[in-house]
């Protein structure tokens, strides 16, 4: 039953130690991605950094992106931006690039005024990745962009042309139900890690995500529990999982996040800045808190990576 | 199974046409709470308006409702007020009146500015309280006290006598479940109906909430259905309540659900300025897309009573 | 031309060591207070920590006030509740006591949401009050309630009776300005100290606030210097006076505050929970930070006090 | 004395109906705004929806301001971007294009979540402007960075060469007052057109804002009757001033002032998406309301430039 589950990696984005992109690096960290049993990729996110990345950085990592990716899992590439004019250039270049989807962010600097600004901004998006499937980013609370997300369902699916679905990051999951309703054979897409048993209770068949990076094991058992009706074990798992993630929100969020990934799997360097990343000497530390909550008892391949 | 499982209503304040407090209703309100499956009373809480009540409309409610549960199902009686020395009072008298708990909300015009300043709240109400078990109210979005809900539970249990627990009213099901696991043999109840599901799943084994006064049935089958292992029946109930619920935040949140509790159940008369209720003319707009949600197919027991 | 300028403090409640209201330093307060050149007390506000007294506390510190004024300066008393109905039985008291005015802080628990749920809430308070003069009192960050203060003046000033205007405390002083011009012959009081010169330009002619307890020789130069002209000393005083206040807000605000007034002019006893003060210990660092922005040379009345 | 304050237009950005940036009308614009007494233009700012451009925009507009400026006006262009590497990389443009300084919203999709990340992100712009000064941009309510502004002043003007001062769009008049303390010989410009009146009171010599794009003569003539000491007359032009920003408020903010812009000075075309502009059939009703606040009385300029 487990096949009928998506698991997306919210992938890094590889920079070299001094700050620059580092191409070199995609192709190990998807490898590892493929290998762990993740089902796709979503590049270029809140993960990725790409709103600290400039437009032809994004676009270079996009197309090392699809190009390592190599046909084995699909590959969304995120091409929201504050300016639409360069969101409509990352679409038309991602659909070029060879990539599966596209995702939006809405701008967030001047923040759309109502739902109808919001969806003429989608729209506009939309048509510029002719043709790619397209999906809404909602992370509310990063944003400030509180839109009703189950009427933009509804609408998107209505009128705009390669509307796929939601990207939905918000703990509310009377809302992620309430969308999934609406959104009929559209998708949408789970992205609270630290709840993702609750997404798959409420419906969730795909879920997106920072920590599937290098935990995507011990999601997958999550999810397997579940779908062997072993609600027990299920529970038990995301638990090690919550302590697991809540443990990195401690030491700064995205930034140990990065860290976790570098130590843990393949070396996809520093963050950048207004982000900052928790020094080198902080990692034992860390390391002993995920144990301490069961990460490594629960990730066999971690634990030997790591050895 | 579902014997284990308490779900409590968060009862509202029976008031007269004239905005008084109408003690005669509440033992009709209980009687009905009873007999639809409730097992146990959250009495004076925000469904029950008590910041809207004076101190002494408050003491009389709190002794009705002890009266009229009559040993049925335990009442437990919010204590908490911006004052802490009211809320001190209003501790000792929930004891007086054979109340078989008290919970709290923390002052919040003047926001306690740390944990420490919380606990201290907690541990002056619950010393008044004279032995009762008392739980802390956790519901940020309407207090504004962020408080680290699972280091208060850890530091609560082992500082305060009496600490029983805490009513969690938050979609962070990431933290119920760590709370849960912090509290051991104290209980975490879950306030978000909306999200029943989720809570359950999580490990919840009590639920407190507005709506369990007049759709217990639905929501008693949701956990039955979970109980049972017919996940997908538990879901599709779930989903009939969020979607009841969604049509009364529409219509204006807590005015609408006691609307809703008259209509259904027994008349508990108006809300208290500064809370409006809809108008009687739109009860048939509402009644109809609650019906069209599902509820009355769903609820035997509120489809007679209506009828 | 500075008889023309009310300068109001907002007293703070006297309390003993062990918490209790200390009745008996309400007039030693409010001899102070007169000596000092305050020209109205507003009593029970938020520097009087209203909403942490029980609602016979505030009554007999009301009472105190009225009677320790002894018709020397006016006396508002703050009626204001979450219960609109305890509000209402402290409007009726304060008439019977004797008070000058009232105001009402809107409830904030449940948040009125609209500007006709506001109206309605002052109305019924305006009616208990029984022709005293009401102030609406306005402090958006401490409530939440973020009402339109323009059109509040101009529709409370046709439709409720008693209506004598508002307590502005918000840095927005463009709409101060503008609640001025609206509010013809009615009062709209400046209530943000650190910034009183900013409000005495735009047309104050009352301002009320915690800092004039033992700070109003400061700020009475402020205005003075003002009134003749001298606006390089007006700038500079506010500074001194500005510079002052965040020292306090630093070491903890309204806690702060109460500090500096006890050791400055009364002792007024500690804060209640949830606010804290500091320490006594930490009163010399204070008083050194506060002697370095200047206090101590533009108040010689507050440095012989203290010597 | 009125040549001792800089009154500085934050420009809008031209655009044409298709929505392409319209270099034709920047001299247009740049002639009126000399004209009508404004000392300085700030370019690519919050009203030139600089985050809605892209960067090969931003470089055209940066360039043609500055041609058109043509020396007659100094002309700083804002180059904050979410990626530090656009905004770095617009810095040394802004340099080779002749700019005379340059200014730096912080990075707002991920937040700074410290001063010093803030002072960081701020070091590396400063040195990819290659001596150009450079302003931090303060407007914390726009991009939810609630940075200490008092210590980034004192702490940028210790270690960042040429940080030239701020750009301080906040009404915390009290927090401009001590920034300009701390500031020395550095700037602090105030940002907040509503309120320029308490702004100059405070110390400002400089101002920057939206609605002296066409109403300067106004703006000019509050500053000089306080210059005059004529306060009076500053205060009621202040109003007329403050009245008309709320008029353009309630009529959508920027979209509006873009639209006065163009109705009353040169056509700088539509907004960009996600910003709306009341349609053209909305201005005789924002006319009118703008003519029954006085703003006609006292700008004849614009009223025979409209006739």
């Amino acid at each position: 039953m487990s096949a009928s589950f998506d698991l997306i990696a919210a992938a890094p984005s590889p920079l070299a130690e001094n700050g620059a992109i580092n191409l070199e690096m995609v192709r190990p960290l998807v490898d590892h991605l493929v290998e762990s049993g993740v089902t796709g990729l979503f590049a270029l996110g809140t993960t990725g950094e790409c709103m600290s990345l400039t437009t032809s950085e994004r676009q270079s990592l996009a197309e090392e992106f699809v190009r390592s990716s190599d046909g084995r899992i699909p590959v969304t590439v995120h091409v929201g931006h504050n300016s639409l004019a360069e969101a409509c250039g990352l679409a038309t270049h991602a659909k070029l690039a060879g990539a599966d989807a596209i995702a939006m962010l809405p701008p967030c600097y001047f923040k759309p005024n109502s739902l109808d600004a919001v969806l003429e901004c989608l729209r506009c998006v939309a048509s510029a990745g002719k043709g790619l499937p397209i999906y809404y980013y909602h992370i509310p609370h990063l944003t400030g962009v509180p839109v009703d997300i189950v009427e933009l369902i509804g609408r998107a699916d209505d009128t705009i042309d390669g509307f796929a679905g939601v990207k939905f990051t918000s703990p509310a999951v009377d809302l992620f139900q309430l969308g999934l309703a609406e959104a009929g054979e559209k998708t949408v897409a789970f992205g609270v890690d630290e709840m993702l048993l609750s997404g798959v209770l409420a419906g969730a068949t795909m879920a997106i995500g920072s920590t599937y990076n290098f935990a995507a094991p011990l999601f997958l058992s999550v999810v397997q529990a579940f779908q062997e009706g072993d609600l027990e074990e299920a529970r038990r798992l995301q638990q090690v999982a919550t302590s697991m993630i809540h443990v990195l929100i401690r030491h700064g969020g995205l930034g140990a996040i990065k860290l976790a990934i570098n130590e843990l799997t393949v070396d996809c360097g520093p963050t950048r800045l207004p982000l900052r990343m928790p020094s080198g000497e902080q990692w034992p530390i860390i390391r002993e808190e995920l144990a301490e909550v069961g990460l490594f008892d629960w990730c066999q391949g971690l634990a030997s990576a790591d050895s």
